[in-house]
């Protein structure tokens, strides 16, 4: 039994900022890109409400709407979009093998990687419930939309700690909530933590529910892990800075990542060890994470594997 | 006599895409930025007509009016832009000076430079006059137009060779001058040009006019520098891809650059080795010299600034 393999010159995993430009700028150099979107077509956005620091929307823009704007210029330009997930790679030969949906097999020249990254939530309902309506989990991106006001902040590492500082500049107050007796960010960053004359911390403290009026936070209810006893603190904003996963898990076989699973590029560049494979936005980029960071490696991503496929054709 | 000096957390050098975001990141950091626009407020995009390949504007948009809507968002979050040019620098000290209009010092915590680079013409009037109309510097930004269209190239370096493989993709016919008996670029790129069907190289040939019908180009009047013979390729693009400059001249004692005055920064950084200095956009990149992939740098130039100054202030 032999079967033909639909093959295709630049496949893009993933539908997020980095994706999608990935695909405008493969499209318009005619690689005729094939996206295969991921469960959360559009990505860690479509989560998201007001977009206000994305250049080219003066006024703001939400999550889902700037997403389907990026997806209808992917689209206008040749880009094919199925909706689905990979599950699998084989990265071994010279053409690279992605399985998509446990089934099917395709073929591809070259393979842009634009799976994102997701945050780590505390997973309590009331989270959930007000994400996108007072709970972030990104001081920079949406920390200006609390200025001058209350806001509460858990996590208790580098990247928390460096938030929570981001946030005091803003803020009135931040109250920063460390689940244990001590922080496990670095000395600087502590020290910098500490000196913050309006960054309150509260130590051994739980979060136990976010507070709203049916339409936004009001407060975050805390509980002591120690003594048990709880208090509310009113709070306009609740930052979530536990960390990140990149979505790189099915590529571990294949491609160097550090030990929290971020892929690992060569400098100022999306390509890998391996030929044909490039990688953009989040899930190479634990600095930055904006939207418009990753779209600006989906276009280097795009352009790399349109010299990379100009390259090979003429050697 | 005693002169009290403006004092500035965050100066920004330039106005175009990079310059812009970094405006709005640090405006949004609360950085309180100053932008000095330089003399070509908007950068090379107000030189653009239509630009499609921004991921935001699914329907394209002109490259003044997006420069229109980088400006009002860097200003609704509170950037001062000022007109005007900066004419020295002096980054001696831990706070850095930058003259501007060869007159006012200002003092600066950080400074992000995003000065751009301007593409190199052949200086003729009918190249102006088209220029936006058939005329471009830009193979991967315009190429898409002419597509299933004749175009003619002039350059013999290793970026002219690979806009020519580029365009021979999207186009029918690719004619590309060389002014010497041989091509300026690498073995390997000569030959990738060598090797496609679509592309014919006129050696010792100079343009000597584009022609147009007023409105766009349909033409391009070439000479034979050896024998003097001239005639006319009927093209409806015409792409000058004879170099690029970097506006960074007056960094020259200050920053490492290359050869042709692209400033150096760190690997995935906009960082320098001077402390506070952050290089960002086209200044920095011979690469990719995207707006998209310059607004992704503009961010990381401001969020590199104020994770800076929140360091130094509390250590």
């Amino acid at each position: 039994m032999t079967e033909e393999l639909e093959h295709v010159h630049c496949l893009i995993i993933g539908s997020g900022p980095a994706g999608y430009t990935a695909a405008i700028y493969a499209a318009r150099a005619d690689l005729k890109p094939l996206m295969i979107t991921g469960m959360q077509m559009g990505g860690q956005l479509t989560e998201t409400t007001d977009v206000e620091n994305y250049p080219g929307y003066p006024a703001g823009v939400m999550g889902p709407e700037m997403m389907e704007d990026f997806r209808k210029q992917a689209e206008r330009f040749g880009t094919e979009i199925r909706f689905g997930y990979v599950s699998a790679v084989d990265f071994s030969g010279p053409v690279h093998k992605v399985i998509v949906d446990d089934t099917k097999t395709i073929l591809a020249d070259t393979v842009i990687i634009s799976t994102g990254a997701s945050a780590k939530w505390l997973g309590l309902p009331s989270e959930e419930k007000y994400n996108g309506f007072g709970v972030s989990a990104c001081a920079v991106c949406d920390g200006f939309f609390f200025k001058n006001q209350d806001v509460v902040i858990v996590g208790a590492g580098d990247t928390a700690a460096e938030e929570a500082t981001y946030l005091a500049k803003l803020c009135k107050k931040v109250t920063m909530l460390v689940r244990r007796d001590e922080f496990r960010a670095s000395k600087a960053m502590v020290h910098r933590v500490l000196s913050t004359p309006n960054i309150e911390i509260l130590y051994n403290t739980d979060t136990k529910e976010i507070l709203g009026d049916g339409k936004s936070v009001t407060g975050v209810k805390v509980v002591n892990n120690v003594t048990n006893e709880e208090h509310d603190i009113p709070a306009t904003g609740f930052f979530v800075a536990i960390g990140h996963k990149p979505n790189t898990d099915i590529f571990k076989d294949w491609l160097a990542m550090d030990e929290v699973g971020y892929l690992i590029t060569k400098p100022d560049s999306t390509s890998t060890d391996i030929e044909g494979v490039f990688v953009c936005g989040d899930a190479q980029d634990k600095i930055y994470r904006q939207a418009v960071t990753a779209a600006g490696t989906g276009c280097m991503a795009a352009l790399e594997a349109e010299r990379y496929l100009a390259a090979k054709e003429y050697a």
